[in-house]
């Protein structure tokens, strides 16, 4: 991917650190799956399984382990 | 989501630091699916199944990995 | 839940920390199934599973890595 | 379970450590399926089972992090 | 594998560093299975699966914690 | 296993740290289903599914952040 989407792990609150989690766990998806289209598709139907939502949560969790060690927690 | 709900991964104690990990575990599944509905249908469904109690247990576990860090394991 | 059951993450010895980590995986999963008959009977039936019961050694096994951290690994 | 089996993470060499992060996963197992005969029979199932077999070769990976980092990895 | 592929973890980005993973991923992949045909095949099917998806993504994301760290987080 | 197969966790390089982890991973294998012929089958079986492959990169992917942990990332 030419575009620039990660450019730094650093955020202001641990919420956008959260949120960053969850972008890091989509890109994980579509640099396997690039086409929006079968994203979509696939999306709708893993947002109505409960065990889809729950491997989906498993890795924002992962990545979010990750982007709080770097913004060291958010320790004041 | 417009909402503040992650100010901040501190707790006073051990137990609040495992039910904040509960709850970036649920926030992690709400992102995905924000429809309260069909949140409450699925969460009745998984909680018969052992297999899906094991991996909301695992999601937890990542995410008290974190917070336990955050908290410095809560050392006095 | 109003009762304390997680006061310290401290243990005195590596065997009390894996079953410390035994409860927090099956906190994890009261959380989400408050019922103790229903907890009873999926835990029967899993039990009785091998994929069950690996599933079930991971969770304890993430939870012993924070608890050993915790302990600084009970070293000397 | 009254007898002492773990009483400490740290080893002479890595394989040791390895082998006890096997044990590790093993007693993870037998803490929720206590009885000898049933272990027997399940271990004889999913040792023929690919999936089974990586499964457990996962919770190993997770047990010997934990006890590679107590025993600061055996660097010299 | 007699060629290099991996000289070091050090990155200029956090992005290059994700990438980074998803090498490393794949390369945990193509070292069970190396007969590339094969594994076109398979990822042409896994990519067309919810579930096969967020599984890969998992993988991404602990292997990303690895050169994350390895670049102390890309900090200033 | 009395040969000794895991001396040290220390490589030159990554991509040795890499292989290092791969050696691990089946290894974790190995200890629970010790017959060569009855692993082969296995492996050219889950060879064949992107399911099983992904599984197997998992558990590369958590051996070689211990190793590459150990050896503190090869950086110089």
């Amino acid at each position: 991917m030419a575009d620039v989407w990660l450019a730094a792990l650093i955020t202001a609150t641990p919420q956008e650190g959260f949120e960053l989690a969850l972008t890091l766990s989509r890109r994980g998806v579509r640099y396997t799956q690039p086409d929006t289209d079968t994203l979509k598709r696939l999306r709708a139907e893993y947002a109505e399984s409960a065990e889809g939502l729950t491997a989906a949560s498993q890795v924002v969790a992962i990545n979010f382990q990750t982007v709080a060690a770097a913004n060291n927690y958010w320790r004041a």
